[in-house]
């Protein structure tokens, strides 16, 4: 798999260097500059909102340091956790004197790091809490959702916590609006094809020419079914019924993310977004919010994802919040 | 190659419907609603701007549909050219009475078929004028620039003649900001791996695994060399020399655009964009805009461009004047 890079040791430092110099709103923080944080002061008295995973998946998790969202985020090697260092300095660079939210997917080494660099915060006065991304209902059953992984639709619990950040909420307050968002939150995916990281000798997995694979998690880990691919609109409407099976009781309006996974162009996502919204047409469930591009990836995994988070009276308006970053902008 | 799509005949119309659905500020337009325009009412005595071309390539042509940008856009099947029906419908969505300027890459068939809608348009009672997009560096010499493709510095072509319309501009010098941007902007990119049209029994041309082509163009056009791949620093150096060599003589700052074809993922743009910065610095260039990210693709195509557009002091304020289109928001 042929990569426009230069050696794969400097990869993920290259790709900060970039990304900072192509967004000067964003700076390095800590010694081995291993986090970003945006380049004002954090303001005082602002909960801070602090994001970290591995890398290999922009926009997400740096990507989406910005006003009304992240305040900061610690960077791992790619599909690695960040080191606790890292964490720590993500957590210091986020710290505001009004506590520091670590939100970030459900996975053990970031669920590891953040926790060590939680305690030292605490010994520094840095109070934190820490709400995990759990909304791949693929990855475990409706039994056992704190099993669950965080993939794409981790970014609409950082849009309400940034968005309950920004309007002065206090550190409960935040940690609650993003465990709303994340509990109202289901996502599933299909793969398509591998990626593959930089300096392996082969891709991640491999999977037929003629076969997909439903579930699969952005690192490549086992989904539902790998069966022949079919028309989309089948896809879909077995994805949207996975999805609306497990929908809340109040379920009456959501917001829509349809995500590439990395090589799938948004011709198809837009054909994919098309059938989605007829699904939910005929469930009865209006759309408030329409996301279609691609926000968290796997590098050049070829595949799509399908997120809806389910709106409420205090959600909504945490979405539609302004927010600013360099891969997501409102209002 | 696997696709996310349904019958390969219904690929453009569903993309497009699926478009509109996520986009409501976007809509259809004609009888066969191949034409994509804004859906508040063309303002009354503001210049129309549209553009065209062939399928396959969003953003471009069509997701530049919006405020200070296009007011409209012809859409044709996947690499063909609009047709002339589409053509008058998209020139007759952005009538408000001062004349329409077309907008768009020089190819043949987009040419022929803008020139015949034009005429039908004047019988009408439409004034319109042509200005081509030809920043492809690779498609031929420096001394027949008039016979260059169209490639990803066609958007900063859009941005200026949108922010000159917007402004109040009339037609005249709508399309001479068009055409100061054309001509002031290069690009050049390089090819890894091929797309393929929907329903094509392969993929559009074949790459060995360990070569890339630098300089071929977003429909697989032949290109200036064919050579085993390299770091990607020495790659952008030969890029940038190539686009250096072709300065203007009053060339002092640029906007910066760093484009993936389709498949290439963020974080190698963002490792090309710190190159690209380092070379402008000692070319003693300053960046005044900077772009990164999948502006013009071509489906799953592996691959990217670097395009310099050279600011002055009139072309500056309009690249950086407002706007807002599903996938560019300026200020």
């Amino acid at each position: 798999m042929k990569k426009l890079i230069n050696d794969p040791a400097n990869y993920v430092d290259e790709m900060l260097d970039g990304l900072c110099a192509a967004h000067p709103e964003l700076v390095h923080v800590g010694n081995d500059r291993r986090a970003i944080a945006r380049s004002r002061t954090m303001p005082l008295g602002k909960v801070g909102v602090v994001s970290g995973g591995g890398s290999g998946h922009l926009p997400l998790f740096t990507g989406y340091v910005g006003e009304g969202l992240l305040d900061a985020c610690a960077i791992g090697n790619v599909f690695e956790g960040p080191t606790i260092n890292s964490c720590q300095d993500a957590i210091a660079a986020a710290n505001g004197g009004a506590g520091v939210l670590c939100l970030f997917g459900n996975y053990g080494g970031d669920k590891m790091n953040f926790e060590m660099a939680g305690e030292f915060a605490a010994m520094e006065g840095i109070e934190t809490r820490t709400v995990l991304g759990t909304d791949d209902i693929a990855s475990a059953g409706p039994n056992e959702t704190a099993k669950r992984r965080g993939v794409a639709g981790l970014i609409f619990a950082y849009k309400a916590a940034g968005a309950k950040a920004a309007a002065g909420g206090d550190l409960d307050a935040v940690a609650a609006a993003a465990q709303k968002a994340v509990d109202r939150t289901r996502t599933i995916g299909i793969a398509l094809s591998s990626c593959q990281i930089p300096g392996a000798a082969g891709p991640n997995f491999t999977i037929a020419d003629d076969e997909i694979e439903m579930g699969m998690g952005i690192h490549g880990e086992p989904g539902i079914w790998r069966k022949p691919i079919r028309p989309v609109d089948e896809l879909v409407d077995e994805m949207m019924g996975l999805l609306l099976a497990e929908r809340p009781q109040d379920a009456r309006r959501v917001a829509v993310l349809v995500n590439s996974l990395g090589a799938t162009p948004f011709e198809e996502l837009f054909i994919i977004y098309r059938r989605v919204a007829k699904v939910l047409d005929e469930a009865g469930i209006a759309i408030g919010q329409r996301l279609t591009g691609p926000y968290v990836t796997s590098m050049e995994m070829g595949g799509a994802s399908i997120s809806l988070c389910y709106l409420d009276e205090e959600i909504e308006p945490l979405l539609a919040a302004p927010a600013q970053c360099p891969f997501w902008q409102v209002g």
